[in-house]
């Protein structure tokens, strides 16, 4: 490890301004310190939330910044304190951590860890408050913890979950994040039994992947909802049996999807982050059993309204985050069932482009054209 | 059996119109039709839910009616198909059914039977649409399906739980609603698990009930909130460790309790029926794992609100009906619970009275004075 304790210069595609093209530049990348971890990365993939925070519409901008979450890597160095990797260990950065110490990491239900949840507005290691990132000198601000637009990034311990070093990290690399998120929203939070009927509200990657989810679970009837009928015949290759475009009915989509099973579906996951999405998903399901999960964020101030008796007739209303999975405790098996072929990861990518084409990525997204584009990081 | 197949001169307590005392009057109680049971009341407790219909404030009124539904008997005779029941059989008269037959009956969630779920409107057998009840040949309307203020009165099969004869009747007939529908929304649908903290929003019967619950679940904090100062010393009986009156706080009671918690309860548990305690007993629960269950019932106008990132933050709404125990399949092992002492019920019983004196039974319950009022009916 002739570069452990000494600054990497590597390619990143840094982000100046809101909403400009990225710009591939020779950034500088600190050793890690206490509890981090220095990670190449070999591939990374785009997510919605990447181009999110490079709009920074409504949000505090920070930039410049190096954007980036869902990749997938080799451990290059370790700082002090690290015990629990070693160089050379392949590993999926996550956008929020696990510090196996707070209530929520020894709770067995939350992964909505105290030190190292989520965090979009810091820009800067959680242990010393500074970038790793440099361009002569002058500090490049950190994105959730990962940056994996960087040849090489530095990541706090508990934002890495070690994985097979077998699994092709051009493919786990989608399970850094939306894939996880929709996923583990159906399997472990609708949790619906074999045979059941199950709807899905939006059918980009994440409610695709809460989709695969319900055909791994066993469901007979998948119902796709949304507004683009497009979506229809991509989502077939997920499971989706019926596709209902909500624009195509007089009636709200709830009572439509009432009507067409004879009193509501089993299950409902919702990923749009629409408010009337969320208050369909949870009104479509059944009474006695229905049980309705949120997945999508929705606008700060959009308010969910229902009558009261629509929980009393025995439906209940979850919400979760990543799919409920702790990121290092929790992925590894994620990747797992990818190996055992039970998750089906190929059919989420859809483009790949070597990293220098990163902006190609953003305009994939913004136009809606595909659904994971993987960044080839050694090209 | 001399009296089967004959109709049957007992005493009853008839409800002539709304909001009058209750007159003792002698009916005629005709012969039990198919998968009807004729049951012979020893014991019937006075619910709000029997004031809130002889009030018959804003809903149809439906008179002359015998109310009553919190009971236990013995069976006289059965009709044609009744195969689950004999005469001699203890039993306690349930207001919603189980017909062992839809799709509700056979989920092993629901409790919501389509053929007998409780219907108030309804003063009349299901099967052939007529009353089993006159008084010279005039017909007086049932009540939910079971009309227990009668010496005899006539239910459907599926509205009856067959019960360990050894069980005192005169304490296990509060099971028959209110104190079930409080038990079973902590056990069967909060789920606290020993040691957590519980919230319980009303401390009427129902509310005491769900903190009883919450005491045999081993929660080692349970926090009551009412409008009442005086329910905490009862409260206490239950095991209410801390008392919370809204009133006395400028910030929402919500707030209060999160800081009190610090971070919120891991359960809670609405047995008030007002709005405002709905959207405060979901906003106190924990991020991460807390689960808030519904049980009152709310003005039909009143709408749930709540932003919908308290959902995402992993937080669960529950409602539930008669606490989600399936009457006949259920009840019996609540029973046993009290058998076993692990269920208290002397605690709910506050009062007694002869069935002549009904009318105090009422007095009391328009009072608030007491939770259970016990009416024996060879008095």
């Amino acid at each position: 490890m002739a570069t452990a304790g000494k600054v990497i210069k590597c390619k990143a595609a840094v982000a100046w301004e809101a909403g400009k093209p990225l710009s591939i530049e020779e950034v500088e990348v600190a050793p890690p310190q206490a509890m981090e971890v220095r990670v190449k990365i070999l591939y990374t993939a785009l997510c919605h939330t990447d181009v999110y925070f490079w709009e920074a519409k409504g949000q505090t901008p920070v930039f410049p910044r190096i954007l980036g979450h869902e990749a997938g890597g080799i451990v290059e160095s370790v700082g002090e304190g690290v015990t629990e990797l070693v160089p050379g260990d392949h590993v999926l950065p996550v956008f929020t951590g696990e510090c196996k110490d707070c209530a929520h990491c020894k709770s067995e239900e939350s992964n909505l860890c105290d030190l190292l949840r989520i965090n979009v507005d810091r820009g800067v290691m959680i242990g010393d408050g500074q970038s790793r990132f440099t361009i002569n000198g002058k500090p490049i601000f950190h994105f959730v913890g990962t940056s994996t637009f960087s040849e090489y990034t530095v990541i706090h311990v508990g934002c890495l979950a070690k994985i097979n070093p077998e699994a092709p990290l051009d493919k786990v690399c989608v399970l850094s994040c939306g894939i996880s998120t929709g996923l583990g929203a159906t399997l472990n939070v609708a949790k619906p039994k074999k045979g059941s009927t199950v709807a899905i509200f939006g059918l980009g990657a994440v409610g695709l992947a809460a989709m695969e989810g319900a055909r791994m679970a066993g469901a007979s009837r998948i119902i796709g909802v949304d507004l683009n009928p497009a979506k229809y015949e991509q989502a077939k290759k997920f499971g989706c049996t019926d596709f209902v475009n909500p624009k195509d009915h007089s009636k709200p989509v709830q009572e439509v999807l009432v009507e067409m099973t004879n009193g509501g579906v089993d299950r409902a996951v919702e990923c749009t982050g629409h408010i009337d999405a969320m208050i369909a998903a949870f009104e479509c399901v059944h009474d006695g059993w229905g049980v309705a999960v949120l997945v999508g964020v929705p606008h700060k101030e959009a308010v969910f309204k229902t009558y009261p008796m629509n929980f009393l007739n025995e439906r209940t209303l979850k919400g979760t985050f990543f799919g409920n999975y702790k990121p290092r405790t929790d992925l590894p098996e994620v990747v797992e069932m990818y190996m055992r072929k039970e998750l089906e990861l190929e059919k989420f990518i859809t483009h790949s482009v070597p990293f220098s084409q990163i902006n190609t990525a953003f305009d994939l997204m913004l136009k809606g054209e595909g659904l994971r584009c993987i960044m080839r990081m050694d090209q």
